[in-house]
């Protein structure tokens, strides 16, 4: 089948591999589209390999027809339209999965839309609910608020009723985020004290909140989350080394700092997420009440441009590859 | 009643001070014995202020009979033999609480061992089962193994039977710990590395670690934790401030890093621990299988000797005042 393999200069150049096999409880996926994640621009580059026994072929989610079942297989039909998680091997003809990481793509949804939600949503639906804990009326903050999983935390969120407050670099990204029900948005090239212009707009502090930064934003961010805070850190955008911190904040606002990425999770664990996620949102993806944010399309053929769209971190939103 | 007030150089007198009101759902105690905590030894000092609303009287955990009831309480009788969590005010003839604080004590227990109960046992459950989830057979990490908690986490933990790593000051400290069900004792004095000889000893690292150190511990702690690990501070004895931090440890290991106090929480969250331990694991002391490990006792005008033996750290489990 083709795909896309990454050459000695990390180029994304097309190829020729064997079909993958279906194990007993999988289903092949004939990809009709494919999310980009910036972890397949840190995996082209050889800093995100892959977890033990998966595909070096980069993709972390797509849309697709169901074209093969597993024998042990039962939860869908050749022909299905679906949407799945990846641990890898996205990008090309044909990929196979453990059928409990798939989804049926709502009628109303094209493949290019669904490419988007898995990544996206699922991480967000991590960091908001079983990690979180989210509860209704609390505030929140989103860093990187017009990222993919940015622009899924504020729709997750803005259902529980939160008050939603987001960082981005540009005032495009910013109106979308409060489009998309966020209540402060909040410029960092023009506020770099993010803390300060939180309690400015009349917070005390944060209930939750989504860190895609880390070491940059570390001491804005300790001092602005409120006693219970919970703070989900998916992503070092901003550096891993912080300076010395204090850990009576800690204590005495009794925080929980969690580390979470979905990637090298169990299928179990993987599968149970999907299930209540699917459980909780998936039907509001059918009545439009919640949407992918889709930023960009490009062929496969152009997925260098597609990379490149993403390094500048001027997407909002997903950006697509369909075959 | 009488009480202990502390003089302007934080010594410990006798004096006269009013009975405290009963509350509507509220229950008063006439105190028979006392459990002191390291919290009492602050305070004391002006560190550890007590929450708004309540006596400054020391004393966090009385054991004693119920001599009065609220209007609207109901769980009780007069001359019921009752233990309870304090906010404040133990170190008196006298103390009024919320009636969902105070347990039932087991028959088989005299009162100076139902002091040293709630404050031990129910931090130790809070960070154990609420905060850390704690599954079977994983592995815990207690340092201060020999201390109120620290002999509490012991004896909780093993009921799941997870290995329990300890570490303490003293060969006599390790060797309690090991009586109590701690498969490994680490002596820090002789072995400041904990970490590595962890290692040595045949683990990859920890699932759950107890933590009441910080800053001195930190980077040896964040070392062998092991992947989805369970952090719980409960206390800085080591210190507040940290070197830089490396946090791609907590991102790639998705660690949960939690700080609690028991202290400050509120009346409802209390009671709702309270209830889960009742549940679980109050019967236990009725049979015995779990034991309040009391290092010494002293009568209540020798609080004054109390205190230092405690800011020794020579003490194994708790020490009482008898009143």
């Amino acid at each position: 089948m083709q795909a896309i393999l990454v050459d000695d200069k990390y180029k994304l150049i097309p190829g020729n591999v064997d079909e993958p096999d279906v194990g007993a409880t999988e289903i092949k996926i004939r990809v009709k589209a494919i999310g980009v994640n910036r972890a397949d621009t840190l995996q082209k580059k050889g800093l995100y390999p892959p977890p033990t026994g998966v595909s070096d072929i980069l993709g972390l989610e797509v849309a697709g027809e169901v074209c093969e079942l597993g024998i042990n297989s039962k939860r869908f039909q050749i022909g299905d339209r679906v949407f799945a998680l990846l641990a890898g091997g996205g990008y090309a003809e044909y990929v196979a999965v453990d059928e409990r990481l798939a989804m049926p793509l709502p009628e109303n949804l094209e493949y290019g839309k669904g490419a988007g939600i898995a990544e996206a949503f699922l991480t967000a639906y991590q960091a908001l609910f079983p990690l979180a804990d989210l509860k209704k009326e609390e505030t929140v903050l989103v860093h990187a608020g017009a990222s993919g999983v940015g622009t899924a935390a504020i729709q997750l969120a803005k259902r529980m009723e939160t008050d939603i407050i987001v960082t981005a670099g540009s005032k495009e990204k910013l109106d979308f985020c409060m489009d998309l029900g966020a209540k402060v948005g909040i410029n960092y090239k023009f506020t770099p004290h993010f803390d300060e212009e939180i309690r400015t707009r009349g917070y005390d502090g944060v209930d939750v909140l989504i860190d895609f930064v880390g070491a940059s934003y570390f001491d804005k961010n300790m001092s602005i989350m409120n006693p219970d805070g919970r703070w989900i850190i998916l992503a070092l955008m901003g550096g891993r080394k912080t300076n010395e911190i204090n850990l009576g904040k800690i204590l005495i606002k009794r925080l929980k700092i969690m580390g979470s990425t979905l990637r090298a999770r169990s299928n179990e664990y993987k599968s149970e997420l999907i299930a209540g996620f699917s459980e909780s949102f998936l039907p509001l993806f059918g009545t439009g009440e919640l949407k992918p944010v889709i930023d960009s399309t490009y062929p496969l053929e152009e997925v260098e441009k597609a990379h490149e769209h993403m390094e500048s971190n001027r997407n909002i939103g997903k950006i697509i590859l369909k075959v």
